[in-house]
């Protein structure tokens, strides 16, 4: 199987989609930004394994598109809020929204996207009982995406941020919409309340593997030059899983380095060097790769009650992929 | 008829049902802020037009209050994002939501606001068709409010904004909030198609002439001193519909002076007044006063074919109240 070939074809059926949903708004400023983002690309991850959920249990197609419009929908709305709160210039080599519409329209483009989501959510054509269950599903995962999101901001001023809090941060901010688009997918499709269940642990143990390699790459990326992100990381005290790895299990003279330069704003670059230093030392990079590959292998496993079918050879395709990709 | 006892009334038992879907979140300091603006007061003028009108077309209290509480949750979600675009530092006579706790958490408690009032719609017990009814109709009205949010900016550094481009930004930016609080009430409140096209109607109009007796009062305020606010919307170039009527009407000498001085940052206090003093001799404010009371009885009109009760009268002295408060 091409797991790439394979995502492509889903993403193209799913982009025609998109674009019809967000063509011809007024005022054009408004939708221009609007469309910016959703409309450059993107893997179209959250809607494939909508569509992939919903295929796994032998639902139609048709019945998980305004869903997985609204997954890819809710998505960008956040990233575009992410992206004026972090004040970063650049997402997929672009300029932010922000920077090229300014923040006034950005924060409105934001916000028009979430409305968006939800209005297309009403062209689900099943009856209104699996229609509510859907909708209050989403509402609540964008909830659990605010609290998450905050939640990130604030563990970056905490001291002695545990593995569970932070575990419990990303399954809000990323892992939520990921377990949804697994489960909002099978639930379109009719499945069973087991391969509900199934594909609901598949989808958040998804969520955890990327996010956590994600936040192995981020330190892993350009080990010999040590590049400005990993140095902005550790300035900003941003507290990824390597970081809290690291302070948990700090002793004696290490313990002291992490807590006068991890999170210090005017770190020097030998200093910075220092931190990364000690986090290979103590195995802490090492550690967050084992613990993607432990959900990825949670992932598949959780699709093991599931009949065989192209779609689930994705899925697991897929968990394979969310450790194994190097971007 | 005492209309503030009567609105008063109605603002208590609203705000029993608001604070218990506002409590206990976490992370705490998100759930501060998100509650720090809809808690603090506000005359909850949209759940009043959304009880009244479910009330006046015979409905019970219990079916509205879900839709009520969505409504005041909504109407403070656009606030704390239109405060942040407009660099506000006062609202009620109190800080910001973003001044008070900051500009990200402030993007994220004005997002967590519109998730909530999506939340609270699940609490609806009608039958799934009235439900999918409502929640479509105002989710619809916050793309509105986006798109005329947006006008609203496009139309302070567009020359020749008529009437007409006015009416329809503030319909969607103002009065389509009202005007779904009084149809959604109606439709919740199981009133006849025409109950609930006569209360839509209501809701536009007492919408409209909230906004233009908004215009109307930020310009005459403090007509002896020429207040901070009156001077800073002539600099901006704020296009109300005073400033709209002034210069599509302007002709000659009149015509240069706005077209030189209305929109000009480094205008100078006499220009300002300039710039006044030509808004009276125009009848420009006397206009704008004239087109609030046109609103305000096409509200009333629209009530006709209701039945009389306590919750029409009611109705129809917030249409007398639109135009003749003072604040």
């Amino acid at each position: 199987m091409d797991l790439k070939y394979e995502l492509k074809k889903r993403a193209d059926i799913f982009n025609i989609e998109l674009e019809e949903y967000l063509k011809n708004g007024k005022p054009k400023s408004l939708y221009d930004a609007a469309k910016y983002l959703p409309l450059a690309s993107g893997k179209r991850l959250r809607p494939c394994v909508s569509m992939l959920s919903c295929d796994a249990v032998g639902g139609n197609l048709k019945q998980v598109m305004p869903f997985a419009v609204a997954l890819e929908l809710i998505h960008n709305f956040t990233l575009v809020h992410d992206d004026i709160m972090d004040k970063s210039h650049l997402r997929r080599n672009m300029p932010t929204v922000h920077i090229k519409f300014g923040i006034s329209t950005a924060i409105i483009a934001g916000d028009l996207l979430f409305a968006k989501a939800f209005e297309v959510m009403h062209d689900i054509s099943d009856d209104s009982s699996v229609f509510k269950r859907v909708d209050f599903g989403l509402i609540n995962c964008v909830r659990e995406i605010c609290e998450g999101q905050q939640l990130d901001m604030v563990f970056e001023k905490k001291h002695g941020v545990s593995e569970k809090e932070y575990l419990d941060m990303i399954r809000r901010k990323t892992a939520m919409l990921f377990k949804f688009s697994a489960e909002g997918g099978a639930i379109l499709g009719g499945g069973t309340k087991e391969e509900i269940n199934a594909l609901c642990e598949y989808g958040e143990s998804l969520g955890l593997a990327f996010q956590i390699q994600d936040d192995y790459l981020d330190m892993s990326s350009d080990e010999g030059t040590l590049g400005k992100d990993i140095g902005n990381d550790i300035r900003n005290g941003k507290k990824t899983l390597i970081a809290v790895h690291a302070l948990s299990n700090a002793v004696g003279d290490d313990k002291k380095i992490l807590e006068k330069i991890f999170g210090n704003r005017e770190a020097s670059e030998q200093e910075v060097k220092k931190i990364y230093d000690l986090f290979k030392e103590m195995k802490s990079i090492e550690y967050v790769k084992n613990a993607a590959l432990r959900y990825s292998i949670k992932a598949k496993k959780a699709l093991d009650i599931l009949d065989d079918s192209d779609a689930k050879r994705i899925l697991i395709g897929l968990a394979d992929y969310s450790i194994t990709r190097e971007k």
